[in-house]
């Protein structure tokens, strides 16, 4: 019994992953219990140049004619559409699925799980989030035997490492970005990455299996970090903290759930702090469990190929011994926590005239709200003589925080420069 | 269909999985797929005070009967002729087992294995290693697409609290690990974790998933941290490390494995090097994904159930849907390093009598045995007028360091203190 393989498209990941199942043939078949054999390899341009272990032969441009001669496909096609259809032909079809696409999960993920049950076939995708780094097995089958509270994770290492570099070297954003493009550390098109939505659609297929709760990226509340400047990142480190894009899922003891990815200040000494370059890190608190944490590359040929061929054995092993394979499963409607309500400790930064009596009324602002002060910090900006005041508040709402900053600046009394979250220890 | 659940052991970590399984009922049966009902609790003695949560009718001394009962046996009763017995007993019953007992699995593995082979039965140890800490499915399943080159790991939280606490209070040994005991963090009898047997099964168990060879406890070479003195840790700290018992697990490019626990210098900026008090972490390097880093609670009674339970629904889940689970694999016969060949870098501290020359006739030894040096350090010990010197070495076979410290030693040069291995960065 040989399982027969398809890989739907021949990109960064998977050229990866036809290298490896060719030079590791023997041990990945021993794993999964039977030949695995690549059947075909389906790509939009047949005459364009490959990496020298792609075998020409097995190139096509017919992914649906691929899919019928498979019992496992690998959809590694990127955008969401085609592959969509693909995906769906393939599990009506009767194929196992496995895929590295975050973005198809986080949109049509209800619609793919609920195909793949009524089918009685699987659907894998640890590649989709984190690379190599096995967390959504984590939350999936690790923790099943837990109640998870909450995910925090740095799940994008292009924005990671433009804030590290920021941080590191005190440039400005856009000149990080521009390096970061010449390197090929970012796309030319970067949108999906500084503006957060590559981490909102992983922290999505993240919080829909810790909750098992069905969760849509656009169910995510998303702010990136092109608008974080030098200044942001000096006060941040002069009040001890790092600031990084952080993905959130928590879910509160109603059950409702708060699922978001914002440029937070993250306390020097929290794991995800030392986090740097292009790894990506992800912390859960589960119950019993306490604090994991799970670390490693996010993204690149070979550390996903790693994360896809893992799938592969399992599904292959799957075929071959029978059964279905761990999957979702929804134990309810998902409730969320309205963005009013939603609760943060916040940093707030702003820009004083130096006049007696302006702390006064701005604590007054604060307390008037209902937000509690956790730290100020004042420091006189040389250039103009104002002064940059910084707030800590301890965990507020953030209709209440939004409250006070709109008092602060109908007063005139100081000039809110950014607020941003800060996570916690 | 309900799945019936023996537990054996009601200890510090069998309570808190009857707690679960009690209080979390219905989602682990909805992960299982089926109700899971605890149908018995094995204990020595039936009269011992419990927990509140601990049904009394559940109580029974005869492991047998209550064995025959169940789907899936739990075993958390400690030692190892008792539970081989046990889980033997079980697996030719056609139960599936959970069980947390490492010693067991580093000395009987194979014939557990084999015999649950044999009778199509699973066996799970997710809690045998690193307590909450995923990483028994890291190298089974998640990596089954990769090839793992080397594990590196705090394996034991005892052993790294007491090496914690003589690093940041300059303790010694024996006043660190009677407070340990005292606090309830070392046993009475400390063996098993100082001299390093209990990390030494659980890299043991490791080694074999990741190396598709079998392992046994008798094939790690162990050495333990009663002989650290604050004196190594204060060399360590002015060279830039942090001294660590660290379980290792290395395959070479010809197959040849090397397993082992140490106390081990590791460099400051090592990921391993930041893991405080009871965490524990393991550090994966493979082809592929490069370097994965697993962090958490190693050891305690609800970390360790939350990873009992995961494997409970697992076993649960493949009892309503057929089929095995993914269980170790054996490639091929283990050939092991000789202790002479094993490399690493090491870290030698002298005492010697500050005459001219001295330099020059210790780097000669060095050089004759083939060991190249890395760095050298000197520093006046102000009570006796004699140096302090620290040797590093480059990487070096074990065998050559041990001619260069003969030679040191014959010709009287300098009165070698310690050897100790140096982790890479």
């Amino acid at each position: 019994m040989t399982i027969k393989i398809a890989l739907l498209g021949a990109g960064t990941v998977g050229s990866q992953v036809a290298r490896l199942l060719k030079e590791e043939s023997e041990l990945l078949s021993a794993r999964a219990g039977a030949p695995l054999e690549l059947v075909g390899i389906s790509v939009s341009n047949i005459d364009a140049e490959r990496d020298p272990w792609i075998d020409r032969d097995l190139l096509t441009t017919d992914s649906t004619a691929l899919i019928e001669k498979a019992d496992i496909v690998i959809e590694l096609i990127g955008g969401v559409d085609l592959p969509r259809k693909l995906v769906l032909h393939a599990l009506r079809s009767g194929k196992s699925v496995v895929t590295g696409n975050k973005a198809l999960l986080a949109e049509h993920g209800p619609e793919i799980y609920d195909l793949a049950k009524e089918k009685n076939v699987d659907v894998y995708y640890e590649a989709a989030v984190a690379g190599a780094v096995p967390v959504v097995y984590a939350v999936r089958e690790s923790l099943a035997g837990d109640t998870v509270r909450a995910i925090q994770g740095i799940l994008n290492g292009t924005t990671n490492y433009i804030l590290d570099e920021m941080t590191t070297k005190g440039l400005a954003f856009e000149d990080v970005l521009k390096v970061a493009q010449d390197l090929g550390y970012a796309e030319a098109d970067p949108t999906a990455d500084v503006d957060g939505h590559d981490a909102a659609a992983k922290i999505a297929i993240l919080a829909s299996l810790a909750f098992h709760k069905r969760v849509h990226i656009d169910d995510v509340h998303v702010e990136g970090i092109r608008s974080i400047t030098a200044e942001d990142i000096a006060a941040a480190t002069t009040g001890g903290y790092v600031i990084k894009l952080i993905a959130t899922a928590t879910q509160d003891d109603t059950g409702k759930i708060d699922v978001r990815v914002n440029p937070t200040l993250v306390p020097e000494a929290h794991p995800l702090a030392s986090i740097g370059g292009s790894f990506n890190a992800v912390v859960i608190e589960a119950e019993a469990a306490d604090r994991l944490m799970f670390y490693g590359r996010g993204a690149g040929g070979a550390p996903t190929a790693s994360a896809v061929l893992s799938d592969v054995v399992a599904a292959a092993a799957k075929r071959v011994v029978g059964g279905r394979a761990p999957q979702e499963i929804v134990l309810g409607e998902s409730e969320f926590v309205s963005a009013d309500d939603s609760c943060s400790k916040y940093f707030i930064r702003m820009k004083v005239k130096d006049h007696v009596g302006v702390l006064a009324e701005l604590t007054r602002y604060f307390a008037d709200a209902g937000v509690s002060i956790s730290s100020v910090h004042q420091e006189e900006i040389a250039a103009d003589g104002d002064v940059s005041l910084t707030v800590t508040t301890h965990s507020a709402r953030a209709a209440d925080v939004a409250a006070t900053i709109d008092s602060i600046n109908q007063a005139q009394t100081a000039e809110v420069v950014r607020v941003l979250r800060v996570g916690d220890e």
